[in-house]
């Protein structure tokens, strides 16, 4: 389709990223939105799979763990991943899920500024986080750890001495607005305090620079735009200077500094490795490790160019359509503004979602009442966009949301 | 080989669990004694793994999570281990580690016994078991959480009023020694107490019965026994008679009652759902799923009868061979009084270990001077059994374990 003044076919043909789209397993037909909940399968992860099921395992069993280096994986991935958010080696591993991460951050925070308790955070970060510190609060006591919750406009001057850290999502999951990290951990420096951040929505898709902006910790995921797979291990990053003094609480064998030693008494690793707790995930991470093999063949800022482009073209393809006017963005308006998302408010957004799946086109909703559209460089073109927005446009007109099928909602989206 | 006085073709050959070896891939020449620290793979798990990654992650994406309820299978496959561990539906949940499940039930015990501080655990117990107490220690001081350590033969006597909890592993993992979990469950009630209790080495091995036994909270693994590969998710149960007030502290999204309303209040879900934390690891889980398949083909109690039977005829084995009466078996003599594995003290085990190794027969070593052998009736056999102690004696009657290649300690055994 040639989407009236775009000419989107050109955009694709001087995509230097298009030829990555072929590392992906792309289903017959189906145009896919989703890679910020999901992303796509690189061929080279079910690949790696197999082979460390079947070979590794399977054949190799129990050796596997020095033959094929199973036990340095959270650090080798955690640093491949370091590689991709501007952390230098030996301040990020990968294990345990963002809400564990979270858990371990926090109380090294609470730790590492004794005598404070607040946690800044903001009303709609995403809400594991905040039930992270509330879970917290609940265990140690409202005088010991305390959640304070403010808009993003808010957030530098609700930083007071008696906070212990502020803790943000760089790319707001609902609006996809970015905050300035670089900004927020200056001001919380300022005040006496730490700043954490979740990388959820930014990693392998913005140019983050944890150790540039002097991050104090952070978190992300990497089944998102690493597509490292379904519930895939997440990762944690300390940065090198807290790594003495911290102690996060779960004491686990993998963070002991000498684990096979099976001393019955924790001594905590004096590095990174302390933050990983029991056995690593091991066909999980291989795929994590796969996927970002990808990256090797791009650069984030190559992938952050054409992140914006994407963006900007689908509002200006919106613009152009009458009925699709009626979908009320709430992401900024500057792509510098935003990370790889756009997200619409609509009271049918749901039914507007379901319709789209019904075409095969995956995009995903978002209570109560948004529409969101998460974009790949890797693997998405700006046809696809054109053909998103065309069919979208047919749904408005037709008002095809209001069909019976999607009245009720589905138990996740 | 026919061992002396024991007829192992005959064992086999009468052995009712035998035509299940050919549900696991037997690597070529490899005799393993080690599926007490890795289970071999089920040929099932390897093709489940296989259609969850291309056909349900690659080619279903993000639909998958309704489609193929990846949503509920962290609670379908805890029903299913709840099933071989005594446990009625709605009990159990796989998720995250044993650690990280261990500080959840921790905390939990904590809450539900105000006022009370000790936590009793032995000092052999797995030494992750006692770091996770020592992490609480830390985080909410010694006047709220302390660990109390004493032998195995005190245990009973050592819970007190002050006690929250007794913490123990149903088989040590070093000795082999199995606890009577019914005893020490109701010492623990008749002193007000709760117990917790680790079921690493008795999962799929051991008749457990939770329920039965009046256990409060228990934990596990699935990578031994049970076979679901290496790092796979670990389980935790949560008696139905605690599920309303108990309270972890992991709040985790997938904990909350009603997580995809994205509520920025936690509200814990009144049942096992409480234990969930973050996004289940999707491509993990189904592989332990897939191995349960095995456990539907037999029964534990048959699997029990298998492997006493197997320690025993090992036993008796070795006690015909000259040269293998140095190593002192740590084991308790009485098959009842052990789980499914032996233990000897030498103090070249880490060097006979290496040597059995270089033949092929995989066994592991464990610090200081351990040699330990892991039987799994799944898919070992009796004939195996004289293999190994054939080689053994060869290997302590040539002292091959004194070779300069084994004078170095690897990593990890």
């Amino acid at each position: 389709m040639m989407m009236k003044s775009i000419d989107l076919k050109a955009l694709d043909a001087e995509d230097t990223l298009n030829s990555l789209k072929k590392e992906f397993y792309q289903p017959d037909g189906v145009i896919y939105l989703d890679g910020n909940s999901l992303g796509m399968m690189p061929r080279i992860a079910a690949q790696r799979v197999q082979e460390v099921t079947r070979q590794q395992w399977g054949h190799d069993l129990i050796t596997s763990w020095n033959k094929h280096q199973w036990i340095d994986l959270p650090q080798k991935v955690g640093d491949r991943i370091g590689g991709l958010i501007g952390a230098a080696p030996g301040q990020t591993v990968c294990c345990d899920s963002i809400s564990v991460n979270l858990f371990k951050v926090l109380a090294s925070a609470l730790r590492l500024r004794p005598g404070k308790t607040k946690i800044v955070s903001t009303e709609d970060n995403f809400p594991t986080d905040l039930y992270m510190v509330q879970g917290l609060e609940a265990l140690l006591g409202e005088s010991q750890c305390h959640l304070k919750l403010v808009n993003e406009a808010e957030l530098a001057q609700a930083i007071d001495e008696q906070t212990v850290a502020v803790l943000v999502t760089e790319v707001n999951f609902r609006t996809g607005r970015r905050l300035d990290i670089e900004e927020l951990c200056a001001a919380a420096h300022n005040a006496g305090a730490l700043c954490i951040v979740d990388l959820a929505h930014s990693t392998g898709v913005l140019p983050v620079a944890l150790d540039n902006w002097q991050v104090d910790f952070a978190v992300g995921c990497t089944y998102k735009y690493l597509n490292g797979g379904p519930g895939a291990p997440a990762f944690v990053y300390a940065a090198k200077r807290h790594q003495h003094a911290m102690q996060q609480p779960l004491y686990g064998w993998m963070g002991h500094s000498n684990g096979f030693t099976f001393s019955p008494q924790y001594q905590p690793a004096d590095s990174i490795q302390q933050m990983l707790v029991g056995t690593p995930a091991i066909i999980a991470m291989s795929a994590v490790d796969a996927a970002l093999d990808v990256y090797d063949k791009t650069s984030i800022s190559a992938i952050r160019q054409k992140s914006m482009k994407m963006t900007e073209v689908f509002l200006k393809l919106l613009a152009l359509s009458a009925p699709c006017r009626e979908l009320r963005c709430i992401s900024p308006q500057a792509a510098e503004e935003r990370g790889s998302q756009l997200s619409f408010e609509f009271d049918h957004a749901w039914g507007v979602c379901q319709a789209l799946i019904k075409s095969d086109i995956i995009a995903d909703f978002r209570a109560p009442c948004y529409l969101r559209f998460g974009f790949s460089p890797l693997y998405n073109s700006f046809q696809q966009l054109g053909e998103v927005v065309s069919e979208l446009e047919q749904i408005m007109h037709e008002k095809r949301y209001l069909k019976p099928e999607f009245q009720t909602r589905h138990k996740v989206t």
